[in-house]
């Protein structure tokens, strides 16, 4: 509200990273639905979807049909995953407004999450940037940034290069992802302070996942080392197939109110979301993280309890006895 | 392990904050086995039970008991937490280490919870601190130190006020709880920098819920304060009658995890705590939260999917057939 409040985006990932990772099927209309609810509560970045390929994920098979049916709100920018110059020409096709192209850092992880070496993603992905030109923006979100969880210690220094080149080739963004919940806030503050003025004109995001319950404290150690866009995902939901047991992506909700409760704008409607992660468990079937739907934002009142006007009766005769005593 | 390692100190609650929100009677000799376990995990101190009425908190109505079976082993301080005079003799014949009393701030809160104005409880609580005398230490627990679920917002002089007086009746701690998790990182930063050297000899201890996501933020703030004593529960169990749906403490082995990955020495053999977080599920016969129990720490490593040997040689293929057509 004040004109001093710092500007933080918010970008919505669930209905990717977090659709990706669940075994139901959610019908497209339900997503179209979701995605529309979501571009109202004013989050900036919605990820829909990805274009890859239908058996590889097929709970984002309708990755074109749904792309089709949602809404587009001013303002909002509706981005699609890709993996390749066949993903990005569907996401063109289907009109997104933001091509998200993903390369992991270690070779392991891109390996196994893309089938390619990270010399073909890189190429593959440089050929997307060609093919994009003026029809859509393109990010680069490099994966494992923080740490493989098959490999162990990534080199930052082979993240940087890697974001070098494609800041070389155009991206718009490049978003660093600690994609099994790996950092640390020592690590997410040093990693996003020496990045300060590398690339000028550029949006630096991070992707946190809370995999060992760091998520905010990671968000906030960027967010003072000058990050100012986040992935999140709604109801926490998420995770990464490579890593049994790493839970999903730091919780929007929560995160909105962190940010806003240290004095941020994120330009979102609180609650608007938080109804929003109240439809979830119906949606994908099962409990989900997060706590602030839960919970209430902290400036919830509670009710006294019912007995309350006696505990203060008593506690006041008390008092007068005592003071008679004392007397 | 190097010398420049902070020492952070880790207060086990579970047993007390934990285990009297639980709606089972965790058997004595039970409780005793958690109390030996949890006391070899290289903790500092452990909040034992409370000495408070069998029919206010009757899950931990077995006090007397139960400090008589556990083991004393040296080094770890075992802490009761008291309300009043009746209470803290219970707790010295019971040789407890430390009396934890409590008061909150907000004067609803303390109504509430222990059935006094705070003026009745001050009063009570500086008896207890003439009672204690050299028996055992004292140190002071001051609820809603950053809000209050019914009243709002808390007049952090209250909390300064309350302190000061305490530390002027010699207690050896004084700890402020945020009860039901209504802090943010900005307000801990804060209330905690203020507080430097205010208290000269007091060991300052920070209580933190997670009810709205943001505990280990807060921590993580409060550290950077200067902050180096935590309270914290194992599997992140506990909360606040008086705010149903309000969550735990920040858990235990999630703390630990992430200190020591941000460089600070604390002495806790993460894995015995881990051991112990997984026993938790079958003693309080529910889910439990915290992360670090069911992830592993960040190093953990995962195997590599089953079929990678043939998807990078096929990987190795189309790149040799790439480079066949481009040269």
């Amino acid at each position: 509200m004040s004109e001093s409040k710092r500007k933080v985006h918010v970008h919505e990932v669930f209905m990717r990273d977090g659709l990706q990772n669940e075994a139901v099927f959610v019908p497209t209309d339900e997503k179209a639905r979701m995605v529309d609810a979501l571009s109202r509560t004013g989050l900036t970045k919605i990820e829909v979807t990805s274009f890859t390929s239908a058996s590889a994920i097929p709970a984002l098979r309708d990755a074109d049909a749904l792309m089709q049916r949602i809404e587009r709100r001013p303002g909002v920018v509706y981005a699609a995953l890709v993996l390749n110059l066949r993903g990005a020409q569907r996401a063109l096709d289907a009109r997104a407004d933001e091509l998200n192209l993903v390369v992991s850092a270690s070779e392991t992880h891109n390996l196994a999450n893309t089938r390619m070496t990270r010399r073909q993603s890189r190429h593959a992905l440089r050929e997307v940037c060609r093919l994009a030109g003026e029809h859509a923006k393109v990010a680069l979100s490099i994966g494992t940034a923080f740490g493989c969880p098959m490999e162990g210690a990534v080199l930052f220094d082979d993240v940087l290069d890697i974001a070098d080149e494609f800041v070389g080739s155009g991206v718009a963004g490049i978003t660093l992802c600690d994609t099994t919940g790996m950092a640390d806030p020592a690590q997410v503050r040093k990693a996003c302070a020496g990045l300060a003025g590398r690339w000028p004109g550029v949006a630096l995001t991070l992707h946190l996942h809370d995999t060992r319950g760091m998520g905010l404290a990671n968000a906030l150690a960027g967010l003072e080392a000058g990050i100012t866009r986040f992935d999140a995902s709604l109801g926490g939901l998420g995770g990464c197939p490579f890593a049994p047991g790493a839970s999903g992506n730091i919780c929007t909700e929560d995160l909105v109110h962190m940010l806003e409760a240290v004095g941020c704008d994120t330009g979102v409607d609180l609650q608007a979301l938080i109804d929003c992660a109240a439809e979830l468990p119906g949606i994908v079937g099962h409990e989900i993280r997060g706590q602030v739907w839960r919970a209430g934002s902290a400036d919830r009142r509670y009710p006294r309890p019912a007995d309350f006007e006696q505990i203060v009766e008593r506690a006041h005769v008390r008092e007068s006895m005592q003071a008679a005593v004392g007397s």
